[in-house]
């Protein structure tokens, strides 16, 4: 990436480094979402927890709206009651568009700002690299509930640590 | 941290936040293993996936044997299988002797060595950000698990996002 023209080796982690753990994380969470069975995936739920479709629509109403937020500063309303058709396809065209959209504002997030403080959809707050980790760590908790979700199916999920 | 004065504010993270973002994620972890009934902790599972107190075992193996690998070198053996009498209070012990374990080897990491490339358990490659990152991820992964298994048994469990 061109913009980390000022990052040294001492980086913990470049800027580029996180879009691809970050793009990696939601190359397995697209691969839950194909293993549910249709119905499963809208219907299916343990303990009174919301179902893996609600839990990918609140997934997607974070990614591209968080991640626009931060990078050009104008207020995003958190909508997670996405219109859809009942069809795991749109899902998956949705998540897809995501990560184009993941990758377009990424390339316009300069890297001093991710020690900068923001306040996102007007309530949370917290750096930048806070957010972004935020971002994905909300998705690996909430997948590894689909995890138990497909397991409940008698389907096992896809491997964790496949990120490719 | 005195040893990270070679890092500029240009860092996306710096090692002291990254150590204090994953000591966070292990707090919320402990109030899920204070969450769960003793019996439940050791014996409720979900399709056939392992106990809680069995992914707690896998954490404990990871933290501290993993992290000394990374700073002193020393080839460490994976041990998942801890000696324990059946009680709660004995993971909660090992947990907090973990906590401390972290911090100590944490200030002998020197920042410069977050891209270095090493192995772990003798098997598992990668930068040591990467390591770091999949130890705090497969926890993250794991607890949500547990938060399922909290569900289902009907218990509210702790706030993902209170890390204090």
């Amino acid at each position: 990436m061109e913009n980390t023209a000022s990052i040294t080796t001492s980086q913990v982690i470049t800027p580029a480094e996180l879009l691809e753990h970050w793009q990696g994380h939601r190359r397995v969470t697209r691969r839950v979402i194909e293993a549910f069975p249709e119905d499963a995936f809208f219907n299916h739920s343990i303990g009174g927890m919301r179902t893996f479709s609600v839990l990918v629509m609140e997934l997607l109403a974070i990614g591209v709206p968080g991640l626009r937020e931060i990078v050009e500063g104008k207020r995003e309303v958190f909508n997670e009651n996405l219109k859809h058709d009942n069809k795991k396809e749109t899902f998956l065209k949705l998540w897809d568009e995501t990560t184009e959209g993941i990758n377009t504002y990424w390339a316009q997030l300069k890297p001093e700002r991710f020690q900068e403080n923001v306040t996102l959809f007007g309530e949370y707050e917290g750096t930048v690299w806070s957010q972004i980790f935020y971002f994905i760590e909300n998705e690996i908790h909430h997948r590894g509930q689909g995890y138990v979700y497909l397991r409940s199916l008698g389907i096992e999920p896809p491997l964790f640590y496949v990120r490719n």
